[in-house]
């Protein structure tokens, strides 16, 4: 186990309110009144999630968009943020303040508040929404669910590939890589179809191995329904490996769900509504763990899933 | 202006919803669902706000502490908490733990998320609390209103400096640095008497002219109304010198509000009730800023009022 998960572990001991949900969802979904919110903190910090040379401004919006998509895939309206940022050089901190101001207003979100230090830039941001219907959990996939996902996969991983100089740099690949677009509408339509959802943020194989272990079940992945976009094909090729890379890069943000299959003309009709593709690429099974195929072929593991930053 | 007051500005553009209260407030106030729920979020990093060798235990029930004061201030019930941590040696972080749930326990809390990172230490926290009712802001002093604090002021501070070898170090003023209580049942049995709150974080005097500010009034103190402890006059004395350094130390997380003079008898009984000194130290008048004296003789305001650290 590593010190990071050894150390969840002994905050799971803290987090017993059922709004915790255990620590292994992506947001605290809290009853208040007679409104449903749904919480979610995460941290960007400076050489771990974003690159000293990284545009502030797309930090800022990184920053926002990675707490957006844990609403996303509650199916939550997002409400507001609390901000917590440690003041830098005042030229850095303007450009962030005008990506922040710029993401807020493409959002249609408000700061509520926060705090500032001098301190290494880490920064933390709080996300407070409101569910519009039922609060999906990683834990409700059953065998013979279909296993889905939005939008293409492993561009923000080649769009990082490419600032690093290890593959071409394609401009709508660096693009993903920092300015990704949480899934809130599709997460909102979604909630009430799916069995199980979660958002995309440490790589697609990772994410599903965590919702299998949520569900108690076994995740199917054929590796040639991962959807590729046309930008990475370009750079990365679209042979085994690069499809292996893809699916363990991270920083995609977009959803994973499982839904039964009588339900899979809804939500491609959800996908037609709003413009954003939505592909079938496995099913869930009695047992546990992932298995991975490539056109009907078993395909092992990789020794790495994805992240585990945090 | 600071570096840090231009940033806080440049943000304030970004939080017009009624709820951020203008960034002027210590939480944000947000109504969800029939509820009045206060969010705040603030940050402890090291070197800024806490000492390397202060034990990591403490940090987190300060951790705790300083986002519950704000709380307190708002006459809120606490909820819960996400927290935001930054992974060092292993040592320390379940020292931490240990800690928090300490603090959770003694307060009667949940963790309800967050998110870890392996970066430099500094420590974010989000606390929720429901506002019990109506919800003090730092705005509604009216000329003529009593001006009052909770507790003893200067403790933490002096506990500071005898850490620092600056002054004889007493157990019970270090307890106040590394362990301070926030003022939560008094917030809320006084919040609906009194026309403004604050909690008392970066000093007495900094924290006063800022409430001044707020409400547009004039706030006098009389340094001779300070309520200082027993260890504080045992080791730092109580002479001007020694008041006016307890009036700008900081971290005390007392409670400061205003309320018109007829009901001072009703804070008074809630002194009595639940056995925390609550002082009048002034008033609010006509006019902007702050004035000392000190039994009647006026006193010329220091030239740091206390923390900016933000």
């Amino acid at each position: 186990m590593s010190a990071e998960a050894a150390f969840i572990d002994s905050l799971r001991a803290l987090a017993t309110s059922a709004a915790a949900r255990g620590l292994a969802d992506d947001a605290a979904v809290l009853e208040v009144g007679g409104a449903t919110l749904v919480l979610t903190h995460d941290i960007l910090a400076e050489g771990v999630h974003f690159r000293p040379d990284d545009p502030p401004g797309d930090v800022a919006w990184k920053l926002v968009a990675v707490n957006l998509s844990d609403l996303a895939a509650k199916g939550a309206r997002p409400i507001g943020i609390l901000l917590g940022f440690a003041l830098g050089d005042e030229q850095w901190d303007r450009a962030f303040v005008d990506g922040l101001g710029l993401a807020l207003r493409a959002f249609g979100l408000k700061l509520l508040g926060g705090d500032t230090v001098a301190a290494p830039r880490v920064l933390g941001l709080t996300a407070i929404g409101e569910a519009t219907g039922p609060v999906p959990s990683r834990s409700g996939a059953s065998a013979g669910d279909s296993l889905w996902v939005s939008g293409t996969i492993g561009d923000s991983g080649a769009g990082l590939r490419g600032l690093r100089g290890e593959l071409p740099s394609h401009p709508a690949l660096v693009e993903r890589y920092r300015s990704p677009r949480p899934r809130l509408e599709a997460g909102q339509r979604l909630a009430p179809l799916v069995s199980a959802m979660m958002d995309v943020s440490d790589g697609l194989l990772i994410d599903s191995a965590r919702m299998a272990a949520a569900s108690a079940v076994k995740l199917e992945i054929d590796l040639s329904l991962v959807p590729l976009s046309e930008p990475l094909r370009a750079t990365a090729g679209e042979d085994r490996g690069a499809r292996l890379a893809a699916a363990t890069a991270g920083d995609d943000y977009e959803l994973l769900f499982t839904a039964p299959p009588g339900r899979s003309s809804e939500v491609l009709a959800i996908a037609e509504a709003i413009g954003l593709p939505l592909n079938r690429i496995g099913a869930a099974a009695q047992g546990s763990g992932l298995r991975l195929t490539d056109g009907g072929e078993p395909v092992p593991l990789p020794p790495c899933l994805g992240w585990e930053h945090g």
